[in-house]
């Protein structure tokens, strides 16, 4: 199940675990899964106890017919992986592509290789393209092929875990019609408590003409049953390509027609023209977004690893998002988090701002269910986003780790202030942006409230901060702080806006009963946040509870005891100093140029210690901050915990999905920690540092229309304007001009 | 349905609900229920998102085939209220006996009166007990009598609202065998999900012989059709006795067997001889409780409703308890909660000392059980009784307003303490009292902690005090409060049980590895004990955080928005100084010794303004405390709130039951409120107090082994020592000595 996972192939729209052609082997479980990013199905919550304004349902990420199925028989005998003499299978990070090589020999000796290899279509997302090369090695004769799609796969999973999702195609896809042909099959659902209809449609084709053919039509598959000729020493290729598509309006009769299209045309371009076209795709990422490390393969295949995964999940359609799991596994079903905004888009907005462009537009696209969430949570104006949802309703059946965390607002506007300062789009931020920062904003003031027996700051009382091993308190200094820096913010878009377009900027006043004053209100609670600091042991404070708790036993904690929210009531967590991630070290890192080194260390050496790092979202970010006060030996142990935590199943649970904050995170620690990157208002700083074990390290950033490839090395700082206009940036206390198209090196001494 | 509630009838062991015999008129809704105390089944509690400790199963009051079933018919028609001439029913308070009188007219104008009588026996507790009077006025012929059990009957109910249980009848019992003969029937029933077998046994007879008999056998219903002939000016008279029985160690047939010659003994004894029986339980229970008010029927009909529902619901047998809605409806599911202790044994230690320790003794039996509840919550020592239960394990599916509440411990010891004061049971303390009050006191060291950033004060964080408004708080200012108590006595315990018999007490802590340094460490956390106190406002603080909150806009709440919790998200609620029900001031009431009364006044001051009483539990404490501090007024009018609460169905909710914390709340209104009694360890004390509407109130008392009945008039309290030794009791600041059959006049100017 682990490889199912990190074999799992997706463009954004669709995802497909990477289980075998052939299905699983027998006494392997195995979890199927083919997504569709974006879609879902909903699921009545049912709760032990019911109060006012819970959510009502869960929506899942939406699977559909398994397409990948291509079965060999040869002698009577069902070729797989199991029986293999020899088999390999790769990831190929550049192309996006999976292949498999695997040589197989029948009872009485007849030998066949058989090389596959599969890609979800970075350029047609609709398309999944699979190739299977048969060579007959010894024999000459026919072999039987059987291809599905397969309606009927489930999985039950054995553990109970609170973060692994129920597979439930069965139950969620209700048959519409269905049809098997010579070469094509297709299915037709209706999803269940839903309105999204999906038609699913495979063809086949292969070099050599079937001997027989046979339509396959159970009651959840269809497909074809084709003997192929083999002749000794030449190959046959079978393509298969296989179209999900899926809309609320179009009848099924329009969809059906839409999604043959798609794959009769698949068929006349060919796997080649295909693949040729995919491969531009992932080219154009990788220009973009590759590391190269130096000096540790293991480090760089797990940073390029990484950053093709969150490449392949990330919605990239403006009405999809990225799951906390990517389209790697139904874990957490497939919901979006804040993890998008704080995690994937620091990589996004940074290398492929476009994409970060298209997640906030899909946030955009469901403000109105954020305005309806907000009154439903008794504020009169503003918006509140969900903490975990697909189609923008909040999906969370808990609500002291779901909905009180409010800071799920504060993070959609941190993301629009890292893609405003990474891109200076304008446009988006005066079309979709500026109405997104506001509407969120103003949530803070009827959440919080001026408080007058702490000298009238403004407090924000009964939240849970992003470290969920504390619940519902007062002033979480994370939420505070981001808060703070959220109506900072707005209250200088809505300054800009006034100023660019003074027309567009008080129509939107006028839609959203915005008022002058209320951003000025905006800008007093900004001024006056609560910021809890604990003057004994000069730090800040958790929240205004925290430190008066018990410290948690680590000492009589054994590692089979973590993480802790597997074994402990929430209330024995909740009642002690420990923390699941990063919380006010969080804050250090969004918000770095509000703190002193010397503070930051002194947090850093108060919180990590509480720190289990039960959550995957924690180590990047202890590596960064751990690199930003000149820890180099415990930033890298963190980001050495980051870099691999999927590869090597770190945490027990890949088997379920990715982890795409985590994997984002690694990026986070070179770029944001190591390299000391950060996009500021004011302009691009570096402050580089070079890990001992490494060589060296190249990184590329989009900045404001440019490309720029940043080489670190034992002796020098190289940059390379690849692209756009000359630019001044910082390093360290250091000027740096860029012109494009030459490199600079800057020789440093620090090291 | 709200009669249905009124006019239930239970004894303790069985409660039935007060519907009709011939069922429930057509367009009416009816909640039918006949529940037996102490039985359970058991369902799987379903979370949304379920996490390590989460009660895994609710246990739901048991429901059994309804017995009451007497259908008649004339002409043809079926008799039922609905066409009646005339009707009236009436609960009679003395001898706990429901009636009906009705007159009826068939279509052809045949005229019955048909009278019937039930009672739930209070001196053969698996005894239901049915009485028709049938009087043809104008004709002589035949009816026909169909009598029942049935076991099919459902309710679903229309509203969504947390409180209401569903009823499950069907899904809970699997049918065994059933039968049916000429005047017996019976049906034999395995609780599915539980290891109850029950049977339920019905007996029929009339004054007259019926001319025809045939046997009804349904798939849900068994019993008899009888065709009993009338003489016009006659009566017939026909009984029916049903025999409920449980057992979880007993087979079918032995259960059967005893169940039928319970029934066999009933219809031999009849229902005069039964009834009397019946009648002398029930004047025993009045001479040790009884209240009268002068001067107002209305409360006086409302004390003598709520003290008889007490007495009929209260658990009897040791294994049982008192549910939150008694045995009058299923709402709550029928659990067991705090209520028992710091509502319903305020008024029994003081009345009926026999039942408050029947109810002690079930909490004993389910001390293991509370025993490995700690330690699913990681206590490693001690005992941690479920919030709410029936059989002993924890049922609540919210821990935030469930295994949050730990004050249930405090309440345990409380009513421990409140016993012993009343009786000085040494005996039942040292066999069950001392045990549970170590094992529930040891539970507060593990769960709080000397806190070196107090100096060194004892805190406990992370917990739900009474008031469910706010949740999961640091040093709730009643847990806290009550911890102390219960630590302080368990230490004075301790050290009594040493003295009085060491070798059982040595015995005692060896079995519990207790201890002597661990019963001192208890001392110093008393001791120790961190109260909040706000130096500015000067007022007991509900936990650290609540006075920093901002205040409920209850300007701007409209009536319709109560109670808040069917109208606003707990975070809403959470985040705002706004109670559910006393909090702070329910520690002034159960400690009332340890606050003075001006500090009671601020508190009350403070508090009452932020409470919505949305809890009936809150009204009556509010009373006791604005008596105690000399608001009169105020005291009457919460008083008034509570008194009626179900007669008047003033939540809105009576429909589901009764409110039995609330019933008893009435009487501690009047008896600890307005008479100021207070039974401590070094005597009892009366404070009394005549409200002006009254011309004067008269109430019974049980002090150790002594009756007591007390008369407060205009010009005078008269005490009466019905039985007993001779006692001095505190009146204010005046000493009052009561010898045995004497009354003795105080006069008093101080009203």
């Amino acid at each position: 199940m682990l490889e199912e996972t990190l074999f799992a192939l997706a463009n954004g729209y669709l995802g497909t675990r990477g289980t075998m052609e052939e299905g699983a082997v027998a006494d392997h479980q195995s979890c199927e899964g083919t997504y569709l990013n974006g879609v879902y199905h909903s699921e009545k919550i049912t709760y032990g106890e019911v109060a006012y304004g819970y959510a009502s349902h869960n929506q899942k990420m939406q699977q559909v017919p398994n397409g990948k199925v291509l079965k060999l028989k040869l002698d009577d005998q069902t070729i797989n992986l199991a029986d293999a003499m020899e088999a390999t299978r790769w990831l190929d990070f550049r192309t996006a592509t999976l292949h498999r090589q695997m040589r197989w020999q029948s009872g009485s000796g007849r030998q066949l290789s058989v090389n596959t290899s599969r890609f979800a279509s970075l350029t047609h997302p609709n398309l999944l393209c699979l190739r299977m090369e048969i060579l007959a090695e010894n024999f000459s004769g026919d072999i039987e092929l059987s291809a599905l799609l397969d309606a009927g796969y489930r999985f039950s999973p054995n553990k109970d875990d609170p973060r692994v999702g129920v597979l439930s195609l069965d139950d969620s896809l209700a048959l519409y019609q269905q049809h098997a042909g010579d070469s094509d099959a297709w299915m037709l659902h209706q999803v269940k408590d839903g309105e999204f209809k999906i038609a699913s449609v495979s063809i086949l084709n292969s070099t050599v003409a079937p001997r027989h053919i046979s339509q396959i039509t159970h009651e959840k598959q269809v497909g074809q049953h084709w003997l192929l000729p083999l002749k000794q020493g030449e190959s046959v290729i079978v393509e298969k390509y296989i179209c999900y598509q899926h809309s609320k309006e179009l009848t099924f009769e329009t969809l059906l027609d839409e999604a043959q299209q798609k794959v009769q045309e698949a068929k006349r371009s060919g796997w080649d023209a295909l693949h040729s076209q995919h491969q531009q795709a992932a080219d154009a990422f990788w220009q973009n977004a590759d590391v190269q490390i130096d000096g540790d393969p293991a480090l760089q295949q797990g940073i390029r690893f990484n950053l093709l995964h969150l490449f392949m999940s990330i919605g990239k359609d403006g009405h999809s998002n990225m799951g906390a799991k990517g389209l790697t596994g139904h874990g957490y079903d497939g919901h979006y988090f804040w993890d998008t905004e704080i995690y994937i888009l620091s990589v996004m907005t940074a290398t492929n701002p476009e994409l970060a462009k298209r997640c906030l537009e899909y946030r955009y696209r469901t403000l109105e269910g954020a305005r309806q969430r907000a009154r439903q949570m008794s504020h009169s104006q503003g918006a509140l986003y969900p903490w975990r949802t697909i189609g923008g309703d909040e999906c969370s059946a808990f609500f002291p780790a779901g909905t009180a965390q409010y800071h799920i607002n504060a993070a959609i506007a941190h993301a629009l202030r890292s893609y405003y300062a990474a891109t200076a789009d304008w446009q988006f931020m005066q079309e979709m942006g500026a109405e997104m920062l506001f509407e969120t904003a103003r949530l803070w003031l009827s959440l919080g409230h001026f408080n007058a027996r702490r000298d009238g700051q403004f407090c924000i009382d009964g939240v849970t901060g992003p470290d969920e091993y504390t619940a519902i308190v007062s002033n979480n200094f994370y939420t505070n702080a981001m808060a703070k820096a959220h109506l900072q913010f707005a209250v200088q878009m809505a300054a800009k806006f006034r100023h660019q377009d003074l027309t567009a900027y008080e129509q939107l006043c006028v839609r959203l009963s915005l008022t002058e004053s209320e951003i000025s209100i905006w800008e007093q609670a900004a001024e006056k946040m609560y910021l809890p600091f604990d003057e004994t042991l000069r730090i800040h404070a958790q929240d205004d509870s925290f430190l008066d708790k018990q410290p948690w036993d680590f000492a009589n904690t054994p590692p089979d005891k973590y993480p802790l929210l597997l074994h402990f009531h929430p209330l024995v967590i909740y009642r002690h100093q420990v923390l699941k991630q990063a919380d006010v070290v969080l804050a250090m890192y969004l918000l770095d140029d509000t703190f002193d080194q010397a503070q930051k260390a002194r947090n850093l050496a108060y919180y990590e210690p509480l720190t289990t790092h039960d959550s995957t979202l924690s180590s990047c970010i202890h590596s960064i901050e751990f690199a930003e006060t000149g820890d180099y030996q415990r930033a890298y142990e963190f980001f050495h915990d980051t870099v691999r935590m999927d590869i090597d199943n770190r945490h027990g649970n890949t088997e379920y999905g990715v982890h795409t904050a985590c994997m984002a995170g690694s990026w986070m620690s070179i770029v944001h920690g190591f390299a000391g990157v950060r996009m500021r208002p004011d302009g691009l700083t570096v402050n580089p540092h070079l890990p001992d074990h490494w060589q060296g390290y190249t990184f590329n950033l989009q900045y404001q229309g440019r490309q720029i490839q940043i080489k670190v090395s034992k002796d020098k700082v190289s940059y390379l304007l690849k692209d756009g206009e000359s630019l001044s940036l910082q390093q360290g206390t250091q000027q740096v001009h860029l012109n494009k198209g030459q490199w600079l090196n800057v020789s440093w001494g620090n090291l």
